[in-house]
């Protein structure tokens, strides 16, 4: 595993604490305003009995999944994640790590009719994990992937696939770590999707209310019937 | 039809003879830089035979293409553009509008290994048109489908679908009409994409060599093996 690849995945454990306190403070505006909303309501489109939310954190969406109830399970690769997740309730969490996924996918469960990715996709390499999660879903299931707009690029970055440093700056205090994550381009992200053996079948940019720009990307993809790879 | 797209189909009469020499002397900037070589790139890499130009205006492409060993047809609304294309030869050529050849398609051709559409879809509803198009795929065939990369909204405009003018600016001279056009996000692309039975199979993004942001956006795609539209 690459250096960055395993701060990535150290971050969210040394973050533990500080990320959970974002996130039922709501500290992390784009959620408050849109993105949160965004999600749910996708997720919530398909009418889904069994999600599996990859990537869960302290467990926010899979409780607001199971209010509605959705059979949630979710998992994360932060075992003090996961441990403030299971406090709370309202699923079944897992301590896997997208490696350990990928070797046994099916220890999470199967025939999921939406897997859902929020926010948590952020390494370099994702076409395996995108095999095992599609391997996942029932016929009709959905794969669901929100994440940060590709036009989230300033003005002096050029616009290509690369890691970039997240430092939870305006997000609430107490964070011990950067976090590595892996900046991917429109077409990256689709090119991906397709050798994984998805199609895409709905795409939604949720938009910031006041300013008119993309706050974050919804992909939502099921299992391509003619692939052959 | 509406105003604006009675406007956009007479602005390519109108413009004809200003747009010929914008195309032939290479007047516009982005064409010459980085586009006509990526959708040249994109074409020949499918190694079709027969090849249908949508919107193919004075014919460089079809040229292009013709001079790979394809059998390229064009065809476009512009009867003036159309007896340019035809003077200087390189394919067969036919004026249609995208409105005669939704209501018959076959006019054109049948059996096509690639359909390109490059900087030609500017019309608010394209669902029947890709449909049409579809119809005219060989079983392999891909549409392929060049544009303004959506990231092209400027700091002050709102990031959805709309109608915009364009006014030739720095395209060259002797430009009589502004051309509106109807601007789609990415997620419309995509979304109308899979209405019309199709199935994204490569997305790219040449991108401008010095500012290193995206110049314009190719879609791929076929027909998908499990429409049932």
């Amino acid at each position: 595993m690459k250096d960055l690849e395993r701060q990535l995945e150290q971050s969210w454990i040394t973050n533990a604490e500080a990320w959970t306190q974002s996130v039922r403070e709501k500290q992390i505006e784009s959620r408050k305003l849109v993105t949160d909303q965004a999600v749910i309501q996708e997720v919530a489109r398909h009418r889904p009995v069994k999600v599996l939310d990859v990537g869960c954190g302290e467990g926010w969406l899979v409780r607001a999944l199971a209010e509605k109830g959705m059979e949630v399970v979710g998992i994360d690769g932060s075992n003090e994640l996961i441990k403030q997740a299971q406090e709370s309730g309202g699923g079944i969490f897992y301590t896997v790590n997208y490696t350990d996924l990928c070797n046994n996918p099916k220890q999470v469960g199967d025939q999921f009719d939406a897997i859902v990715c929020n926010f948590s996709i952020l390494s370099e390499v994702i076409v395996p994990l995108l095999q095992a999660l599609s391997g996942l879903l029932s016929k009709q299931g959905v794969l669901i992937i929100h994440t940060l707009h590709p036009f989230a690029v300033t003005e002096k970055e050029r616009y290509e696939d690369g890691w970039r440093k997240e430092n939870f700056q305006g997000m609430g205090e107490g964070y011990q770590a950067e976090m590595p994550w892996y900046f991917r381009t429109m077409s990256s992200w689709l090119n991906d999707l397709h050798h994984a053996g998805l199609r895409l079948v709905h795409c939604k940019e949720p938009i910031h209310p006041q300013t008119g720009k993309p706050l974050s990307l919804l992909l939502t993809a099921q299992k391509a019937a003619d692939h052959e790879n």
